[in-house]
Parts: C-alpha cells; structure tokens; sequence
C-alpha cells in the first residue's frame, strides 16, 4: 500500500520534471544539444536522481532524446515550430528550419463526396481536384496532406511546380487574390498501420492532426485540407487573448 | 508486386474515406448516431464495400464507432470541442457540453525550479503554487493539469472551490483584473503507462498536449500549465485569418 503510494508519487514527479525538460528541449534551450547531468538536474529540480531518470525514461521513449553511458543525455530530435498565429503555408512557416519538398502520391479530379461538396459549398456534379502530398523537411517525412480544391484553382495546379511549393501560394497566383480566412479542428489521434509506414514512423505513433478549410479573402472557400503531422517532430504554436476574439 | 499497389491504394482510399466520416463524426452529422449501411457508403463515396470496411475499421480502432451485426455502425463517444478563437477555461469553453469536476490531486508551495522562474519572471527563492488536477467532463477524464501560480493570486486559491471552477475564472477574481494574453505550445505525445492510468486511457494514447503562459492583462505572467487532453475526448477549433496577425 505504502510501497504503491511512493511509487504513484514518483511518477507524477518524474511526469512534472519530464514536462518542464520538454519545454526546454522543444524551445531549444540546451544550446550544444546536452542535457546536465543527472546529478545537476537532482539539484535543478529538489528531487531524487531515482526520479530524473524517470523523467528521462519518458522523454526518451518520445523520441526526443537519448542516454548513452559516458555520453550522457544528448537531444535526440527537433521538434519544429508551425505558426498558429496566422494562416500558413509548411514552407512558408518552417522557412527558417530548412527546405520544404513534397512528394505528390496522387493527384486528379474526383466526383467529391457529398461532404466535401457541402464544405467547398459546390453543385451536385462538379468535380474538385483531390491531391495527396507527403511533405518532407530536410529529407525527413513530416506531413501527409490531403487536400480537395475547388476546380478553377486546383486544375491550374497540374502544370505548377508542387513539389517544390505550398498550394497556398500557388493558389493566391493563380486567384489573384489573398487568401483570407481558415477554419480549423485540431485533434491528436495514433498513426495506423500504413499511415505509420508512410510517415516512416512507429505503429500507433502520436500524431497531430488538422482539418483545415481556407477561404479566398472574397469569402469562397476553395481548399478543404486533411494533415497529419508527426507529433515527434512538428508543435504548433500562437497565442491567444482573454478578451479579443480572433477575427 | 501489383497486389501490394492494389492494398497500397486501396489503403490509401480508405484512410480518406476515414477522414471525411471521422469529419461528419466529430462534429455530430449523423443526429441520431447511426451512420449509414455498407452499400450507401460506398456509393456515397464511389468506393468498394471493402474500402468503406477498412476505413471504419480505421475509425473503430480510434473508439469513434462501434460496429454490431444486426444494428450497423454507431458513434461510440463524443469528442468535444475545446476554443481556440481566445483563451477559455475548460469549463468555460465546456459549458455547452456538461459540468467540469475537477480532483486536485496536489496542491503546495513549491522552490520553482529555474525554468519555472523564468516563465513566470520571478526572482530566485520566490516560491510558487503548484496544482495538480484530473478534470471529469460529465464524470469522464479529460485532461490532466500541471498549474504553476505565482504567489500572491496562487495562495489565495487554497481556500477556493478548485473543484466546481476554472482556475481562470478565480484568478480574476483574486487579481481584480481579466487575464490578458497568453502563449501556447500544441503538441501531440503518447501516454506514458502512468499517465494513462490517471486518464483511464490506453498505455500509448494519443494526447492533445498544451503548454500554455496566462499574463494578467498588465502583462504580468502569472500561470503557466501543462495540460494533457485525452485525444480521443477533445478537439481544439478555431480559426486563422492570412493577412491579419492575431494581436
């Protein structure tokens, strides 16, 4: 009973002193990459060494670090920064952190389903162009995007360059017009099987997801995004106020 | 090699289908909670019987629906929508949805340790209110809070009603002003064994993960939080505008 206790206590703990290190690490505060030693981080935080190394079990089961004897605790993987402050494109939001390419799966006109016919707000029978994207940054998978396009912007698409391009901007050329308001739904769910072998992940990895339906600046919404993100290597960040509504 | 093509699309496929009924799903289209047969399904989205089965296999193993011979496929749990248009406590953004019920599960003063200190711009040796709580919607977990209070509006709270109120709601009442900004962090991570014990969760779910800093609306930081939303439960919506900078 009392062994059961000590060992709860411990791992709420170890969870408090995880969570602190991660922000530390995702803000990238250890600046040569390596962590303090253990002994330092006991200090650091008023706990037992028992308790650190619990706490670098959990962030080294995410993925986020790694211990290596003699080495020490060195930061295993970046986690990159998307903009939640306004509404953009991966290129354009990751343009500090290295170079965006896309690989198109798939891209083609499609009967849309009734749902994606109520979103884009078209007429039974026109078609949208659907596009199937998997995004890496510096070689590495981060996204897989699948995006329905209302036809007189997505067929132009055919012949741009969106391997090496966000739709967004693509999209804004050929409207000639900015892209006004978005809508989105954020969720977290687990990589199935194939989705995890694209992405080049775990099984059941965690990932964020995005529904996000963009507007032009007139109003017509125009493109009805599906993303799954891998959540080891991708935040999301923005702020928010207590008393102004966003617009 | 043109079997694997064949299941690589027609996973592919299903992964969309998915997606769009995961869609009508979280935001309650199908009313009484019974989605359609087989058949219409696939004619809906000009699929194979087979394909619609892989894509609510999909939805399945995420818990959205539950599929019984005889009865067909039915919505097997809600997932709420948490706001992201501006900064809202858990029973406020909620308040449609059922009562919040929070067990404090800690509560005391604590050292900061120096990443705490930091956020919240406080001088060394300044100790903090530290909070920890597992908040029930309507009886259910929901999320996991790690709170960080700086002193003066933090000590108050021992003698208030933690579990019928938001943390936000009472801080202004103590500050006797409204909150102000505040910075956030999404991520999505895997429940650890222990995590996903308090959660009643699955060890390896996927959780909505927010680091979030309030400032008063003098701009003092005075709550810093990590908050861990059971992924299955919550969604977080919003919207996002291209030209105007959220202030």
């Amino acid at each position: 009973m009392e062994l059961a206790e000590t060992r709860r206590r411990r791992a709420d703990r170890a969870r408090q002193v995880a969570d602190l290190l991660r922000r530390e690490i995702v803000h990238g505060s250890f600046g040569d990459g390596h962590l303090p030693l253990e002994a330092a981080l006991a200090r650091e935080f008023g706990t037992s060494r028992n308790t650190i190394r619990d706490a670098l079990d959990l962030l080294r089961d995410e993925g986020l670090i790694e211990r290596c004897p003699g080495v020490g605790t060195t930061v295993a993987a970046e986690k990159f920064p998307h903009g939640l402050h306004r509404l953009l494109g991966l290129a354009e939001t990751l343009s500090e952190h290295g170079e965006v390419v896309n690989e198109v799966r798939t891209m083609g006109f499609i009967e849309p389903p009734a749902a994606v016919r109520a979103r884009l707000a078209l007429p039974a029978g026109e078609p949208v162009v659907y596009v199937e994207r998997l995004r890496r940054l510096n070689g590495l998978p981060l996204s897989l995007d699948l995006t329905y396009l209302v036809r007189d912007v997505g067929e132009p698409l055919f012949d741009a360059d969106l391997v090496h391009n966000d739709v967004f901007v693509l999209l804004e050329g050929i409207a000639g017009q900015p892209l006004g308001r978005a809508e989105l739904t954020i969720e977290a769910v687990n990589a199935d099987a194939h989705t995890a072998a694209v992405l080049d992940a775990p099984r059941g990895a965690a990932l964020l997801m995005v529904e996000r339906l963009a507007h032009l600046s007139d109003g017509r919404p125009v493109d009805l995004e599906f993303i799954r993100f891998r959540g080891d290597r991708l935040t999301m960040r923005g702020h928010l106020s207590r008393t102004t509504e966003r617009e």
